[in-house]
């Protein structure tokens, strides 16, 4: 039941963006009780089809019942093995103005698989300082930080007039992914993956419900 | 060549959140000095068909050129008289701790047509301190602030412990949409309308492109 049919490079990217939405709708059901759910159903929570919740899952396997539809804690888990968040990822923050100190405070990473196990900025006032349980740590030892605590990803949290110097540090490493919320576009070589965050997308779409629907 | 074609109560939430994507797009191709755009490109870009571009489009009226595609600066234009952007909506924030003061900081949202107009607090210590140009103001006083600055929409940036309080201000105000950053779900009548903001979705993004390409 579950032999992943496709090379993962030809999953667009818009399915892999679904994947995230069924599984908070499946943890959201789960949590009201309810164990199983069509696809149907779990479509129209998101607006999709449910014919596209069924396109979006052949490209990893095949996973609902005849007349029953999907188990939701079993989806559940198969969304994350996919998505890779069935282990904790270790994950490193830099920049720890009040961006970064926000998002030290930030649950939601822990509650899906994302454990910030290291922090850094530039700033001599705040290296060495502690925030959220962390000693902030100079940016240069970032390299050492990565091999040691088999960190990937990085959330960077910094102005536009630091990322040249912390992307310097980060291509000394072995770091592969970046959420980026800086508001610069970073030029990187393409073994590091980047993830730009948009927060105006989420106003704009609550602009939409608001200029429509009163 | 734009009439609208159908009752926004009717465009699904996912079509809405594609409007948001195609327009950074669109914003991105016309930096880049490129001024035309067939749906298949822009499809492409998002990874989904062209066919599902021009029919995310068919609900709000005909806007492509035959043999030409789509005018990016026109298309532009449209999509944020579309979202209700092509006006400046002034917000106010409420929550200046880290996060907030993160946000007040962040210029997405101006660039994107949302200009913070005052910001509030709980706070005795914030109250009255400056913060980003704005004094922090007594969240008893929204409802005079928003009569006064003609405020529909603000960006909720509280910790859990603090939201009820909140509500309440808000309750009593003419606030009729509310971006949720606050880590709890939001008890509301139907006339407001509550957007949550979810960072952890784009690191599971980028878990996804990680564990499977590298």
């Amino acid at each position: 039941m579950n032999s992943p049919a496709s090379n993962p490079e030809q999953v667009p990217k818009a399915v892999v963006a679904r994947l995230s939405l069924y599984l908070r709708e499946l943890q959201q059901l789960l949590n009201d009780d309810t164990h199983t759910v069509s696809s149907q159903v779990l479509g129209t929570r998101l607006g999709v089809t449910g014919a596209q919740v069924r396109k979006d899952f052949t490209y990893f396997g095949q996973f609902g019942y005849p007349g029953v539809g999907y188990r939701c804690d079993e989806l559940i888990a198969e969304i994350k093995r996919i998505l890779g968040t069935d282990q904790t990822w270790p994950v490193a923050l830099i920049g720890c103005g009040n961006l970064g100190q926000a998002l030290l405070g930030y649950r939601g990473f822990q509650k899906q698989g994302f454990d910030v196990v290291a922090a850094f900025d530039i700033s001599p006032k705040l290296i060495g300082t502690e925030v959220a349980g962390l000693t902030v740590q100079d940016i240069q030892t970032l390299s050492e930080w990565v091999d040691k605590e088999n960190i990937s990803l990085v959330i960077l949290a910094v102005p536009a007039e630091a990322a040249d110097q912390v992307v310097e540090a980060i291509l000394k490493s072995g770091v592969t992914g970046i959420l980026n919320f800086a508001p610069v576009t970073l030029k990187l070589p393409k073994r590091i993956q980047v993830v730009g965050v948009d927060l105006a997308i989420e106003l704009e779409q609550l602009a939409f419900g608001v200029a429509k629907f009163n």
